[in-house]
């Protein structure tokens, strides 16, 4: 085989040979599983050195062309990679996908809400001092143990766990759900339950349930961004109420429900994400009875009941529900970490049995692997343990970062005091404007979350949210330090 | 507190004691966290003996309804459990969801098809053979290495594991599978990769993603009955193709794409489910320039390809792809095991970016740990040895089968010799219906998949689906001798 060498061309010959050997390869000249000529033979026949060739083999390989084996020599692939052309340049027409997207895509995607990543994005430079995110604490996961539960779990249940499973969720622990939420004061049965992977999961079952485009759904008027685009996602109508220091406001909430054919209020009423307020009891007691009264669906989002740092955690929407109108979603991404994406849902039979159906239609069921050693991280008392240390910790950085507000912060500026939680909300006088905020902040190395995130229509409260519960008090201190001084330079001006 | 205790009542006295506790804990007449008597005391009051009153309180405290603290005594929940009924009888309206619910629910659920598991029902009765399943055998399940691998993920990767990640999936994943990939022929890049949670999610995606009511989509005409269920519940209009000893009728399917608009075809070309054949090459590339030529999308489910027992894997419709139009589905459900619920897309980049939009919408991400366990035990050399074992287990299977149906079956009846995979077909004539057939055949304690779960359409090619991965070679003769008994005595009626 002759190759035509140009020894004046800038390109060094390995790669010469290379693309040449390529083409002869990817055009079937040299067929597949052909062997390539042994490279002491092959340089002499070119007048290359013989590491000339073992280069440009080297590159033919690692280009997925060519497979060496030792002691039987070189073989082209069976594979036939794509080329963008032909010989002679002739280029073969590619598939076109416009015009195949659905219409519901097209819809959806017009009206992405900016992530907190693309907002934020403090993940590449560790100088940054980052209150945006609801991340998690790395050095307060439980490892260790929850290694012991993933063995444990393996040893007690084996190769159940590897097989296939009904879409409800693993029996067993589907089995002791109940008296988890009878700490709650949630009573109710184990075929009420469902396994989901993740809070977002279980929104995705609830919106193909029930919501239709054009659909008028209630949220908070600043709310988890999740929920929010998944609504968007099926061309919801999103109405947001108002929220105050006890939650969201009743009241006017009554009067849209009077107004307006409301299909679904999705609420966060203990530790509201962004704000983390709490729905003072008169309110969810009222709450219970406009559902009722209304005939609206309730979807309650309980993510993170258990970190409450004040000692009485507030009953549940759920503990009131005498009419079966509200359906209940847990969460152990929070009480526990993140990535066991594991969360629930409690409904009335018969809407359980529809959502088991559209799980399945899904992803047939959710891995029982870990849903066993989240089982037995429970039974053996690590989470009862867990959440102590995670309370005592989070009051600490919440107690620094309110410190620390006060220490900073002018007296335009309002906030609460979260009792529980992850999250802080400041409020912005209407002069300034959240995302400019942000932008002068991130100057200076420190980020959070800006209202728009989180805001169901325009010109929402102003404000923003920080997060405590993955900072250390210093940094606290630091960053609050020098939002402080950014917000005063901006009033100001 | 005096109770009414009837001693003549059928209902031993410890259940009167607990029902009428109960129901002065629901009414609210013993309030919440009030102490309830001390069982020694309350036991002489009522008359009964201590130990009626002690079951009496453990049947409240398994309800949910009280909670004894040692050294304390016994407390009312703060639980307000919901009941049917008031005193005096009042009803309290109900939630009524009848017209909540949405129309692609309401239309999806109109079409559902009989499942596996209404059919073959084969799960409570430990003497019926079930050759119905593509249930894997567990003792096959590389229990141990699997552990070790949890393991050793968790070591290696320890808190990145838990916490939350991109929706594509776990980086180091994502980087290694272009190299699995390799080894089936197919050259791609890490940034052409996401990670799903089972092909199921993988259909899910694609499924919103491109496809609108009414949309036309054509499948083989018996196919994975998980794939036909996600198109109906999107209400696409499904046209199967006929199958022959070759996979898909090509020549059929070009008609088709002339004559209708057609959005996309989702094919299984490699051990098809559930008729066990294998896509000839010349198929496959008449295939993939159809998909040039009309612009049709298509989805090839290459779920199980290296079970073949016959030592060549063909190679997949994806690496003749030289036009960016086919999206590629592989899982390691099958070469693994099914509770991993791993599974991959492979798409043109601009593809892939809106599916991971989706993807987060859907579920945020899929959970790491199984993901890093999964790496380490392919990098380890584990799923090579496992896949091995794998296939000489399954080859004998696929073997004994074979022989009992030459054995045991009459000439009326036809099928071809898968050459791996888990599945084998056999087709039967017209005066036998199949799913009488499988009546006949569970009241001699062997079932099987009849036609009509995989079918796309009424009256298609008439048979019966037997799987062989999860059945011993004496027990595979035994049913198939049965079987053959049934339809003797059928073909003479």
């Amino acid at each position: 085989m002759v190759l035509k060498l140009d020894r004046n061309d800038k390109k060094p010959l390995y790669l010469q040979i290379k693309a040449q050997l390529a083409d002869l390869i990817e055009t079937g000249i040299l067929p597949a599983e052909s062997r390539l000529p042994a490279t002491r033979e092959f340089s002499e026949c070119l007048g290359v050195s013989r590491n000339t060739v073992v280069l440009a083999y080297q590159e033919l390989e690692i280009g997925g062309l060519m497979t060496s084996r030792v002691g039987k020599g070189a073989f082209v692939n069976k594979c036939l990679p794509r080329r963008e052309k032909y010989p002679e340049g002739i280029l073969k027409p590619k598939m076109h996908y416009e015009g195949l997207f659905s219409t519901g895509w097209m819809r959806s995607s017009a009206s992405l809400l900016p992530s907190l990543e693309q907002i934020s994005d403090a993940e590449g430079d560790p100088d940054t001092i980052s209150l945006a995110s609801a991340l998690p604490d790395r050095d307060l996961f439980p490892l260790g143990e929850f290694k012991d539960c993933l063995n444990s779990a393996m040893r007690r249940y084996g190769a159940d766990l590897l097989t296939y499973g009904p879409p409800a969720g693993f029996g067993a622990l589907l089995e002791y759900l109940p008296s988890f939420l009878a700490k709650r004061s949630i009573v109710c049965r184990s075929d009420e339950l469902m396994i989901v992977s993740g809070i977002q999961q279980g929104l995705s079952l609830l919106g193909k349930l029930f919501i239709d485009p054009g659909d008028t759904v209630i949220l908070e008027n600043l709310t988890y961004p999740g929920a929010l685009r998944m609504f968007r996602s099926l061309q919801a109508n999103c109405i947001g109420i108002a929220l105050d220091a006890e939650g969201i406001r009743v009241d006017i909430l009554e009067n849209v429900l009077k107004r307006k054919n409301v299909k679904m209020i999705y609420t966060i009423p203990t530790f509201h994400n962004p704000t983390g307020t709490i729905l003072s009891i008169e309110r969810r007691k009222a709450m219970v009875e406009l559902c009722r009264k209304h005939q609206v669906i309730i979807v309650e989002d309980d993510y993170a009941h258990e970190l409450g740092f004040e000692g009485k955690e507030p009953l549940p929407l759920k503990a009131w529900d005498d009419c079966d109108g509200i359906i209940y979603l847990g969460s152990f991404s929070e009480i526990l970490f993140p990535g066991i994406r594991l969360s629930f849902i409690l409904a009335p039979r018969r809407i359980l049995e529809k959502l088991i159906i559209i799980k399945q239609s899904s992803d047939l069921y959710t891995n029982r692997i870990l849903q066993g050693a989240l089982l037995e991280f429970c039974r053996k008392g690590f989470l009862a343990k867990h959440l102590k240390r995670k309370r005592l910790v989070y009051r600490k950085r919440r107690d620094a970062l309110l410190e620390a507000l006060g220490r900073y912060f002018k007296e335009d500026f309002t906030w609460q005091k979260p009792s529980g939680g992850l999250f802080q909300w400041v409020d912005l006088p209407a002069n300034i404007d959240a995302l400019n905020f942000l932008m002068e902040a991130r100057e200076r190395k420190v980020v959070f979350a800006p209202d728009r995130i989180f805001s169901v229509e325009e010109r929402e409260r102003g404000g923003f949210r920080l997060g405590f519960a993955n900072v250390q008090e210093e940094k606290i201190d630091r960053a609050v330090k020098i939002l402080g001084e950014v917000l005063k330079e901006m009033l100001i001006k």
